[in-house]
């Protein structure tokens, strides 16, 4: 991708001990990010510890954004809300990965293959989507453009990793003892019995895609170490064929139809890790509903579900 | 429950060395199924091998069917196919786990809590559904009975034990090196991209309830070592209320509602493991669609969706 600038940028990370914050580090790097100066921020107890950056140690700072570009606030919504002020008085472009901006009006949530446009309209923070939602909108976007998305019907299947670093820990320990469990995602009941990650699926699609659909969602983590898959069912307002399906999938940035139909191959947790492709297959037309298809989605969520989406917004600026 | 008969029964089970079948032989100990002998049959390179019934050593057998009152098939489709005339001629009667009968319109395809009374038109065998089909069966029937079941889209979580033993050697050696991975069901693809797993959960699911509904599948096996896990979304033609729903799921058999909804725990594979009952939770009304129920069934596969289902024929008999 071509920058639309030249002169290189301050960046700031907030959370830079986080998985989330460890993959922005390495996606600045590999995407050759235009990085002038790197200010890593985590909690008190982090403070001198070092990270590395292109090969070159730097140690976790005290939280000072003045002078910064670009911060990333890769932490959780209460931290977010509570360093936003700091780092708006600073006049940084703050890129939120947390939830606590998301559904605000004048923030703009981006996915910048579906509306990286709408990142022009900023006012100092952009918000990042739940990793979730990223993987579910990416694919569905260039089919709702198509054929007008009228109800969804999903189940996920969620990497321990998306969980942090404890759940991480407690997979790799009930991987020793054969203890190996799923279980139904950890977010807060709402009081109609979905959680908040269900809800977060519905509210933020509908906020990324500028569109109106039925959504119900049911959130499970599974015992793999990353990547989240979706097995999303689909009904569209305008008939389809699984041609133009395909075609559509081809054409769209940031997704790879990955099917072995012959060996009955298909991307897997494993397989889509550290990838930054959203993985789509197992397209069938469900030939039980008119307008009807189902596929199988598998994503990296910390690159396309959070760090990459991150870069590419500040790519954007 | 109690038997119908006095007599003692001859018992054998084909396919005893295998995962089902070693559920049989312990769920006809827990059951103290009246059992007068037990032959255990497997392949050729098993003849010998002892196992325990009853802390007694029983051998492994060439495989005779001759004064065998019931014979548990715990064998794939091939083998019951083989197996069945030889059995057939001795004048028992088979109980078969294996695909290869169920959708026989002169075979019954029982799930007893659900159409125990068609045993008694068995010509000679009676099929046991698959282990998907079974869980979502149970908790399905006694509302389809209330409120008419339109249409069910369904994401399953099965466990690696269903593969058989080589699948849960996988897991156990994946679990070792960190290299957990969920993966599409891996049974045969048909035409239109479902596999064979999807198909046979519509179609034996109707067989078994008698009845007609829209059914989309997405089998999926997850990096847990026993009971499967369902996502289902069903859509009713009446409507309904979630306490209804509750007051139909507690007093119907074999099921039992498992939801702490202020702790935010659900029954999930680990608990389900070695239970009889299928484990219902997560409830709630799809807000986006009418008369449309979320809910999330766990049960173990190796018993209520095999072993324990083929002995309750048994003891139908």
């Amino acid at each position: 991708m071509n920058l639309p600038f030249k002169r290189d940028k301050k960046i700031a990370i907030l959370g830079a001990t986080g998985l989330v914050g460890l993959q922005l580090i390495k996606v600045l790097e590999r995407r050759n990010f235009p990085v002038s100066e790197l200010r890593l921020f985590a909690s008190q107890d982090s403070i001198g510890k070092p990270l590395l950056f292109h090969k070159r140690l730097m140690n976790i700072q005290p939280v000072d954004f003045s002078n910064i570009d670009i911060a990333f606030f890769a932490t959780d919504g209460t931290s977010s809300k509570k360093y936003y002020p700091a780092a708006k008085e600073a006049g940084c472009v703050v890129i939120d990965k947390s939830s606590a901006f998301r559904m605000d009006p004048l923030v703009p949530l981006v996915i910048p293959e579906i509306n990286g446009h709408e990142i022009a309209k900023h006012r100092g923070i952009i918000a990042s989507p739940n990793c979730t939602t990223s993987l579910l909108a990416l694919p569905l976007f260039p089919l709702h453009t198509a054929f007008q998305i009228k109800r969804i019907v999903v189940a996920t299947y969620q990497a321990a990793s998306g969980g942090g670093k404890k759940q991480l820990q407690k997979l790799l320990q009930d991987a020793k003892e054969s203890t190996l469990d799923l279980f139904p995602h950890d977010s807060a009941l709402t009081p109609n019995g979905y959680v908040e990650e269900e809800v977060k699926m519905k509210e933020e699609a509908q906020k990324i895609m500028r569109a109106t659909f039925a959504l119900s969602a049911t959130c499970v983590r599974v015992p793999v170490i990353r990547a989240h898959s979706l097995a999303i069912n689909v009904e569209f307002h305008l008939p389809f064929t699984l041609d133009k399906v395909y075609e559509i999938l081809h054409q769209s940035p940031g997704i790879t139809v990955y099917e072995d139909r012959v060996n009955n191959r298909f991307a897997t947790p494993l397989f889509a890790s550290e990838k930054e492709e959203v993985f789509c297959g197992r397209l069938r037309c469900d030939a039980s509903h008119a307008n009807t298809l189902e596929m199988w989605v598998v994503g990296d969520q910390l690159l396309k579900g959070a760090a990459l989406n991150a870069v590419q917004i500040a790519e954007y600026l």
